[in-house]
């Protein structure tokens, strides 16, 4: 089974389109948005995955999917990356390594190994050294050795910090903003999805123009509602079926990350 | 003392060009150039530190540093990082984890607060967010408080894979190359170094023309010779004294690793 016909099914069953991210920052590492006091001990790994567990525990009745932060997660064995992912699947919801790989072929395959290998579904990837169809191939294949089923690729296509102008929007390939150039890679070299922004400069207009290049059937992975502030509505109207809206500290730092994640739910099925 | 200051002390001491690239591939992921089976136990990550730390042992003599790639080290704890770097350290090298960091700004920060506190002194960055100047301010700022000393930050510039040429080269900002565009972010926004490949399509001019932009007193790395093929003298002749000329398996996986370091430092030397 693919992972587009798992995200497929799973989204029939639990009827949402919910996607959670889970970024553990340790009191450590900064003032706001921690890691409660009750979890943490001497040791990271334990604090940031007796955490996570607890987080994926309490939303999975709202949410299809759960998206861990690698930059939050630097540290983890792959034993901690195994006990999270299978809790995901274990709880019908799809993981999604938020890794952003971006490498050369040998460098890619390797990834792709130890990811698959930790039981991911998919990973999220950076597309600028220019290697989508080959990393599609070895997540479509390799993965499938190491783990028994495909590792989804979605790609980094629109981000809504301002300054993914620069890149994304003003630069082009023969006159073609890039963003639609990576939209038209998508499509071509059989990715699984796009992650889109949906604050800030990004248009309704920009989302429907990658919508209608990758076709009704691939993923768009929207996270910047919640905190990071974005209009649900006019990106749902736009965004079509096949799609994921994340949120990520407004749900696992709520002070009930359950009724947030319900409140969330409810939002999203509004018209 | 900043990234730049301690290579350049570094180098004065050492005097080569020489980093070593560290690919530990296990037996189980591909055929060949995979870690010999003495040491190959049942936990992953004692395999591939023990096979780190003699490589960087037998290398020290001939190498000024030491480019570990995160995609061969998935699962690496905090501890194990931290043994790796400090080991590289205590032999006077400079550690480089090719991270190819790319992400929004909380997450950028943490990845930085992570990779400070294991105790590397630089990583990659790949600039498709175009954040780049936020995150040399987190670096040299965030990574201060951390360890003590600013993480150095080497930019993904001009790629060697064929692939990279669409987006680096045919990709244009107001009708500048973005390969050009990234030298003059690095330039601006005092970022450390770029990474530029030395084979295929990546012409001396073009290694000329971002040694230009960038100025002389910034890091060129440059990977892409040994296994991957490279023509040494043809970078060196343009690529500046503040060049460090990366070289992976053809070292790491030779029958007697120091001597095929000892080799390539003299061809590095070779004028």
């Amino acid at each position: 089974m693919s992972f587009m016909d798992r995200f497929t099914a799973l989204k029939k069953e639990k009827k949402t389109l919910l996607c959670v991210g889970v970024d553990p920052a340790l009191p450590s590492q900064r003032k706001q948005s921690v890691i409660s006091n009750d979890y943490v001990s001497s040791d990271e790994n334990k604090t940031r995955l007796s955490f996570c567990l607890d987080i994926v525990r309490d939303i999975s009745d709202y949410a299809v999917a759960v998206k861990p932060n690698q930059q939050y997660l630097f540290g983890f064995t792959k034993e901690d990356h195994r006990k999270l992912a299978s809790e995901i699947r274990r709880l019908g919801m799809i993981s999604i390594l938020d890794y952003k790989l971006n490498d050369i072929s040998d460098s890619v395959s390797s990834a792709i190994y130890h990811i698959s290998d930790s039981g991911y579904d998919a990973i999220t990837f950076n597309p600028l050294p220019g290697n989508l169809l080959e990393t599609v191939q070895l997540a479509h294949e390799l993965a499938l050795k190491v783990s028994g089923r495909e590792l989804g690729i979605i790609v980094l296509t629109l981000m809504s910090n301002p300054e993914a102008i620069t890149f994304m929007k003003k630069g082009k390939v023969d006159g073609l903003p890039i963003f639609k150039v990576i939209s038209k890679q998508v499509r071509d070299y059989n990715a699984d999805g796009c992650v889109v922004g949906a604050t800030g400069h990004v248009s309704s207009n920009e989302i429907r123009s990658i919508r209608k290049i990758i076709g009704a059937s691939r993923l768009l992975l929207v996270p910047g509602i919640g905190a990071q502030g974005g209009d649900i509505q006019k990106i749902l109207a736009v965004a079509g079926e096949n799609t994921l809206v994340n949120v990520s500290r407004d749900i696992i730092y709520a002070n009930n990350p359950r009724i947030k994640a319900k409140e969330y739910d409810e939002l999203l099925k509004k018209k």
